[in-house]
């Protein structure tokens, strides 16, 4: 057995105490350099991408499961795996069941992006839904550098991981980003999604160097970044409805590139 | 005052608990023949539609609203508008902070679609989200019959409705629909998603009569349903994640047949 094993019995045990905090407050987890991972499927997911784990804390009815002891078997050496009464796992989630897996990870620290690498940005992204979808879009999508300004919602909060089902751990996430240094830095094309947009999203070339900017769930993205825009961009409703969410607008405009490169490598162009 | 303005002060009155089981249990909404509207743009986006709101409740707070006050001023003739106290409306909606308006509205009944009209056919569809997304897209997209299994999550619950956004008054919405004969009776083309179909999206017409078909979030579409298909279509995703949840499949699928009928139109052909 590589990794440490501990008991832990005491709700009031100040590890349990600090990881509470951690579940519940991006300042503790920013403070900390961590991120919270929930659940076999996501703390896998890191350890399959090279991600540390340093801390592991399991259910106790957790600890016996098959799928559960092949994680801990692929645990470097010197990691900690605490063993906690379900009544102590509920307090920490803050939940009436019990997740059976907690794991911390140090928060990644990318490098800069290859100067022509396609890209997203995100400006004020608040809810966590919403942003774990983008990223698992980007990530299904092939493209892997995303920046978050400072506004957005902690990218790394067990609510952003669970709705990013692993996509995280296959991107290059830029937090605290200034969107408008990252864009005037970029030599590529900058494409803003406006519901007033000028041009529809199927007429613009996505195949090269793009930088596709979101904005905030309700105001959109902030004149600043506009400015910065070679275009503005509107997605073509033929339908009803006032619009789609930011997600969705994202994945459209994700897996129209996706269709342009496929396009461009099937006719022999690529 | 064309509307019939009632007050109801207690939690153990028939009607509060009546309509509390109606927001919980789909058996008494399908009973009852009803769906529970959450909030003042989901109660405007029916009216706009030509729904009707026979019996609106209203959170105390929220009877002076100038928003509230403009929804009532156009409400038919023999509507019923309870005015409730906070502490009673929270019960009912099962939440801590109190919704400021609820209205039961008759499910509709649409009629059959036009032979050639495009349509959604949702397989056991049961995450709340997913399928208020998909309804939102198939709006936005112009795709406005979509049928539903019996074993979909209740497409008017309250979940569901507000992630539709309206959607679901934009749509023909059939629900217990019989899949098979549904897809039997069809004669465009019918596509279903497969993470291991053959084909891509990208390669098909979907500008005419097409039916899209999406499965369970786990299972996938059913045997069955699979042989009827005229493809097994693939969304192609040269990332690493593992793959597009359904609500973001459909949104791709639905908006590459908005981009095939705008490039139709944008070349003259259409």
């Amino acid at each position: 057995m590589p990794y440490i094993a501990k008991t832990i019995t005491s709700p009031h045990n100040d590890e349990v105490k600090a990881l509470a905090r951690l579940v519940q407050y991006s300042r503790d987890r920013r403070k900390e350099g961590v991120m919270v991972l929930e659940g076999i499927h996501l703390a896998d997911a890191c350890l399959l991408a090279g991600g540390a784990l340093p801390r592991v804390y399991l259910n106790e009815a957790a600890a016996g499961k098959e799928e559960v002891g092949d994680l801990l078997a692929r645990l470097p050496d010197g990691c900690v795996v605490a063993t906690l009464p379900e009544s102590v796992m509920a307090k920490v989630t803050g939940l009436a069941s019990a997740g059976e897996l907690l794991a911390l990870s140090p928060r990644p620290q990318p490098d800069t992006p290859p100067a022509q690498a396609p890209r997203v940005l995100l400006e004020d992204i608040q809810d966590p839904g919403n942003l774990g979808t983008i990223l698992r879009s980007a990530a299904a999508a092939g493209v892997y550098d995303v920046f978050l300004s400072k506004g957005c919602v902690d990218v790394f909060s067990p609510k952003v991981l669970r709705a990013g089902m692993g996509a995280h751990f296959a991107l290059r996430i830029h937090e605290h980003a200034d969107l408008t240094a990252e864009l005037g830095r970029f030599s590529g094309r900058k494409l803003v999604t406006h519901l007033e947009g000028s041009s529809s999203l199927y007429g613009h070339d996505l195949s090269g160097a793009v930088a596709f900017v979101f904005g905030n769930e309700g105001a959109g993205v902030s004149a600043r970044l506009l400015a910065q825009a070679d275009a503005r961009i509107r997605i073509p409703m033929p339908g009803h409805a006032e619009s789609l969410n930011v997600a969705m607008a994202a994945t459209v405009c994700l897996f129209e590139r996706v269709r342009q490169l496929e396009t461009i490598a099937s006719s022999g162009q690529g």
